[in-house]
């Protein structure tokens, strides 16, 4: 049944609540991400969790609460494999707390290496579910909106959770994104408590009108319109206070030629759209200045809205 | 500056709040709805309504308190003409109460009207905000998701009402909607006063997610997602109580082969959408078995969702 003896996976990093899309939107970055190598073990432990990479002090060294270790464990049991003693090392080049999906990139590379292991029984789609019990545990809550795209690559909308139904839509149009990760941490668990818990029926309209209308112009490259969905009732009016620098960062971008700006995930990344690859750069600045002057150094992703998900490094056969 | 002795305009009727689109969608609707006949008055009398059709009886007499006459009271206001004498002719065709927009088609049909008759100073989206002023009179809110699609025809989406901000969709796809109107009233304000005022973040983010599908949907013709985004948390759970025979009417119609069902406007009018003509046929029979079981009589229409929307039927010069 097991095909490989060790698979080396990369998953990318990814933006989560897309303004207006709050819960519900996310998609992939290109370049940065963790990379998981998982391996048929020689003893008996079927616990071992190796942790490597810039990141590897900052996240739980203990497999039952890793993200990518329970995640691997989740579809274990799944397949009802649990008994099967599986090394992973975790290359943790993500940072934690920053709103660029670090947990579920994980998770999303373990199970994806899981799958090559065992002869690709699943497909992509059909590892979401496992990916976020390693939200859960890293975050408390299991959302799809990081796993998902850093998974399938691109633009991933999610409809329902119960059933999960995960649409993943290829925009044709010419879309980049910038992100800017200041270096302080926001924990998901405080982004979340700042929220406000109940809504009049006219922010449920305003919002529902918003993450149509993005949907509208992400599919008829009506980047106007783009810029103009991009408005979050929801989250933005209350983590904005969390994150110094972001206001004056998204006036910035906004000068500079960006369509929208918004807070990426729980923060304290933000990100910024533009239409344009050329204007990346002075996007870059614009908004790292924004956090500059509210003294905070920061580091850059540059993508496009179509970066590709998960995928196989190395594989090594027995 | 007047270009028209008399117009005569024919505007149609609407399905507003498509499900999940509650308060932010609607579409026109093929062959059946309001005329306005408007022709410059010979005496100096400037408050002049003339009702005839079937629901003549059935609407407001008082120019100021009928949503044709306040609509175009608002825009001679707009454009500084109240004093021009104007004799309002309304030819009453749809029903009061139904569902169908029959407050905004007259309104839309009257503002269209008085743009010819001016000689055009106005696009026909700048008509809207005129309209929904006769809306306002009608329904105590000046909402938009009828007179929209009345006076521009097709589907759109309102994404925002502060700015207005109006979007047109014409979708690619083969989708077709039967209307079944019961022999019932429902009055707007008792489909308004049944409604929660508070919602969770959960619905926020559900019903948002369900609106992006919907479009996504819609864009894509994947017949599939639009079905399953056809979900509304806001009004179709309170206003189902409204209208006896819908949720039989709403499984017959998706057992015949529709895409989806849902109430149209406040009600009681519900229609179903689905991907072939030929069926609308067999769905019409399915709903209107529902109602005929709830001891209800009932009129239909079949209309596809790219439906033309106000236009001219006939001017006279001076």
């Amino acid at each position: 049944m097991v095909a490989y003896k060790s698979v080396t996976v990369f998953a990318p990093a990814s933006v989560a609540n897309l303004s207006c899309g709050f819960d519900i939107m996310g998609f992939a970055l290109e370049g940065t991400g963790d990379r998981v190598v998982l391996s048929l073990s020689e003893g008996e432990e079927n616990d071992i969790l190796e942790l490597t990479g810039t990141y590897a002090g900052h996240v739980p060294a203990e497999r039952k609460r890793n993200s990518a270790g329970v995640a691997v464990d989740a579809m274990l049991a799944a397949i009802g494999k649990l008994n099967m003693s599986i090394h992973i090392k975790l290359e943790k080049n993500l940072p934690v707390g920053s709103g660029l999906g670090s947990s579920a990139s994980g998770a999303a590379a373990a199970v994806y290496a899981l799958n090559v292991m065992m002869g690709s029984p699943f497909e992509i789609k059909e590892l979401i579910p496992f990916a976020m019990e390693g939200e859960r545990a890293a975050c408390g809550t299991a959302h799809a909106d990081n796993v998902a795209p850093s998974l399938l690559g691109g633009f991933v909308l999610i409809r329902s959770y119960d059933p999960l139904d995960i649409i993943s839509i290829t925009t044709p149009c010419e879309l980049y994104c910038v992100v800017i990760h200041p270096h302080i941490e926001v924990k998901t668990s405080d982004a979340r408590r700042v929220l406000k818990k109940e809504f009049p029926l006219q922010v449920v309209t305003r919002q529902s009108a918003n993450t149509a209308s993005l949907m509208t112009g992400i599919l008829t490259c009506n980047y106007d319109l783009i810029g103009r969905s991009m408005n979050d009732l929801l989250a933005e009016p209350r983590r904005t206070m969390l994150i110094p620098g972001f206001l004056a960062a998204k006036n910035y971008a906004i000068e500079a030629g960006a369509i929208g700006c918004g807070i990426s995930g729980s923060g304290p990344s933000v990100f910024a759209l533009c239409n344009n690859r050329e204007i990346t750069t002075k996007i870059t600045s614009a908004m790292q200045k924004g956090f500059s002057e509210a003294g905070l150094t920061s580091d850059i992703i540059i993508s496009s809205l179509n970066a590709p998900g998960a995928r196989l490094i190395n594989k090594e056969i027995f």
